[in-house]
């Protein structure tokens, strides 16, 4: 392998893929990201054996090759260089890296012991712009559980409902889903929600299109010079929408940031009690106030105008409440709930894509 | 105590003095901040037994009084309150804090057990512009060391010099100097470093002067509403002086930015090798390089333009060249050394109060 690329190109595409390359995994290649010449482009992969991403960049190649290199040190390196145009060349298991001022050699590892996940075959595939795929992810991957006892709750599942696309992830504390559009393609799996977050990060700022595809094994997104493959999580999603309900005894709307605010100084005093906080909703007061106490600490009531519907009491988990809140797009947002024991709601009529649902503490 | 203030302004105070309150030591108290009337005005305080500092704000009194309550709640909760006035009264050792919208109450515990750091009795006095200190601090706090086993090594040292206050601190690897301007008062002390750091962000952004007052133990800075007391270091700090070069065989003047460009490259390399990284000035080529070997990772030389008087080769600890490059101001910088054995100097004729000293690495 000789080439020549760019500072800024490399950079980019060493910042998309090194995160997946892991030192914690026995395999020290997976700690590794593979550049490797094709179609006249050169493309800078890295995975952890469940997600692997790949980014192509353009490239003036004399000489094709491929050679595996450590993700850490490339990336911090490639970084710290000014930019300009980078001379690489592959000498064996060393890569040669030069410019005007510049002059290392970094030690590398075979590009033939380097995993590659295999190929999707068949499958179905739609699309959809970044921007919607994006803002229903970031809505619904906090909700994911991160204990691996319960493979499925790591997951977001995307699945078809008569007139849309959605997407969800549940703890089975809380459980946020959002109503992407619809797709003629028969949609069902559930993806890694780090692989959702993986893939968050690259489409961050993209206004390209998602090409997604996927078949019983695999998911794979691309997005312009960018694919992500991520092994789907295995078994079936609980039949969550019928935790729903379809009434509410009491419904509150407040302005979203007040809120926030007293969610926030009430989750101070909720530190003691595993931030348990009592939310007390008053049809005449048209007021909705958060009460708590800590024995050692001492206690707090937060109160904010609400138009109200029916009173009530419910107790939350204040983070919940807080990381729900802020999922939110919007000035305004309904807190709805049937007494202590039903499942609360969270909406908004300026994101009506978009449904919370937390479960209530035993108070 | 009774009595209104503003969110802002006890948030401010409650910023400068929070930090100092540690829940790691066994006194409970120490975990408190304490609010006294004095003189019409709410001051805020807290200690760690080794630094006790205050905030004095404009306060509404209608009842004397003084409570401890803990830092870190105190802190966060004014701090998420809306700005505006709070109400603030005592109940035996309950503080009520209210607003409009919240009504808090705060368990504390009684202010007698609050432990007070002597007063300073006689002691010389000084004044400095904050700015000027604050110059000072930031370049040498760096330098001290964090290891208790050498208490002395762990202050900041200031002394008089025929025309100058100095500050310096030395870990014993390398050594920071500031020239402050002469005074007439008998200087010599030695302040903690964390009480140096803690004065630092006190004072971050001030344009105040400082009232410098010491005795044998204690020295107490005075600016504007905030005061800092520290205990003093005992013992004679070590004669640094001898230890700075008169004349070097070689001096190499390059842009300070391409040094600290250089000096992070090879860095990255030098993560193996605890940070060594060997420094070759050439006076014909008229070129500093930086050369870095991992045995594992590869190998990185780095160059940059300089005006050279005299080749030579110094081998030093990479962190701390970046450190010592960061602390300075201006565009040039000039590394000054005797072979590979004597201490390395950087100083630069835009600061020019300012010498850094780094003992070389055996290569």
């Amino acid at each position: 392998m000789k080439l020549q690329t760019t500072q800024e190109n490399l950079a980019k595409a060493l910042n998309t893929v090194a995160k997946v390359a892991t030192t914690r995994n026995t395999l020290p290649i997976l700690a590794n990201v593979l550049l490797k010449t094709t179609n006249n482009r050169l493309s800078i992969s890295a995975t952890n054996l469940d997600i692997a991403i790949t980014h192509t960049i353009g490239s003036k190649i004399e000489k094709t090759g491929s050679i595996t290199v450590p993700a850490r040190l490339m990336q911090d390196f490639i970084s710290s260089l000014p930019g300009g145009v980078l001379q690489l060349k592959q000498d064996d298991n060393k890569l040669h890296i030069t410019t005007e001022k510049y002059n290392s050699t970094i030690n590398g590892i075979s590009a033939e012991d380097f995993p590659v996940m295999p190929a999707i075959k068949g499958g179905v595939n739609w699309r959809m712009p970044a921007s919607e795929l994006r803002k229903g992810l970031q809505k619904v991957v906090l909700a994911a559980s991160n204990d691996d006892a319960r493979p499925i709750l790591t997951g977001v599942y995307f699945h078809n409902q008569p007139n849309s696309v959605m997407v969800v992830a549940t703890d089975s504390y809380r459980l946020a889903e959002y109503k992407l559009s619809k797709q003629k393609a028969p949609v069902n799996f559930l993806v890694p929600s780090t692989a959702a977050s993986d893939l968050l990060r690259i489409i961050s700022d993209s206004n390209l299109e998602v090409l997604i595809t996927h078949d019983e094994q695999q998911v794979l997104f691309q997005s312009g010079d960018i694919t992500l493959v991520a092994r789907l999580i295995e078994g079936n999603y609980p039949d969550y929408r019928k935790l729903i309900p379809a009434k509410f005894a009491t419904v509150a709307k407040l302005r979203r940031e007040d809120f926030i605010n007293i969610a926030k100084v009430s989750a101070l005093f909720a530190r003691e009690s595993a931030g348990s906080i009592t939310i007390k909703v008053d049809e005449n007061d048209k007021k909705v106030s958060i009460n708590a106490v800590a024995s050692q600490l001492g206690e707090n009531t937060a109160t904010a105008d609400a138009e109200v519907r029916g009173s009530g009491e419910v107790t939350l988990n204040s983070r919940y409440l807080v990381e729900a809140l802020n999922a939110f797009f919007g000035e305004e947002i309904e807190l709805c709930f049937n007494g202590k024991l039903e499942p609360c709601i969270l909406r908004s009529s300026d994101d009506v894509n978009y449904l919370h649902l937390i479960m209530p503490l035993r108070s």
